[in-house]
């Protein structure tokens, strides 16, 4: 669905079993999953302060940026674990074929 | 680039002008941006919790939709700051293009 | 050490036994572990959020209140887990003990 | 109220017009408040990964130190902002004054 997903993926499973010194990626995973969700929230907080710190025609390039490693950890966890990107994409294609789905994407839905 | 996401957030952007009644999301822009950062950051830690309670084979469903939550609400804050997703999956192709790309997703990169 | 965090926290060890519907804190130990945490979670975005919105003389007394909510629901957790919050003041009274301690709190110092 | 808070936050409110370089806490001031906010963040992240961690008789230690980092690094953010702890424990103390304070700590609650 996603090329640069799927790619970037790809590319994240292709460092799973390489030495934990060979990539920042590979540091990653050596430390394991409570090191790779720290990471998962730390960005999140980062993406908060971005968006509050946005004025005017200020500040978008930061949001993108921090946004951007959000998704690159969610996908860093997700490949740890053995999880497909489209997996998720699934689920948000799931959420819109439904009538009235962006209005219930947070709940559990009736369907 | 991403087919699912380009829908949702045109569905996204289609909504912004809608009552706050009208949908979930609606009500999520009519209240605002602090709103809207709330649930991203709740749904970051709804998905380290999910993550955290996989075990063998069991717990997949429950991190994929709350991942999904997470991706979706992104999806949101950034609609809501008339941020594209393509703008934010181009810089992680832009990552990806830079040799040892990967390795130095979380620092500013020399290229 | 604290008179108001030990009287608040045997104000919530005396909820432990209560039926869920009986108060706010009985529900939460009633739903567990995860929802706690997700309330620690929430209640730290929104206290990054109101130092965010602080600006002059302004938003003082929304941060005052968010940081009690944080603390509240961290004194719920650990009364959920049976840990004291003077466990918690000792650890920092031992940093405060050593020289330098305030300059090395984050670290696991030498000493 | 509390003496071990009292004597940490005026430890801290005496860095601030320390150089940058004399302490961690003086390092953190300089970095400003979105370099303090991602610590309480962070720590709070942390905290929640080490309460997931615990099991049977093992872990107490780990969430008592990160609880310890969490509460430290929010007492950082009152000093930077000139909110003295004692504001915080006395909404706490409101709180539990009112009949059935604690039931509805987390509500502005009249009742």
């Amino acid at each position: 669905m996603s090329t640069v997903l799927d790619q970037l993926y790809a590319t994240l499973l292709s460092r799973k079993n390489a030495p934990a010194d060979s990539s920042y990626v590979a540091s990653l995973y050596a430390k394991g999953l409570n090191k790779i969700l720290e990471k998962v929230g730390e960005e999140a907080i980062e993406t908060l302060l971005a968006a509050k710190d946005i004025n005017e025609n200020k500040g978008h390039e930061h949001l993108i940026y921090e946004t951007a490693d959000l998704w690159f950890h969610t996908l860093v966890m997700l490949a740890h674990l053995n999880i497909s990107p489209n997996q998720v994409l699934q689920e948000l294609e799931r959420r819109m074929g439904q009538s009235g789905l962006v209005e219930k994407a947070n709940r559990t839905s009736t369907e």
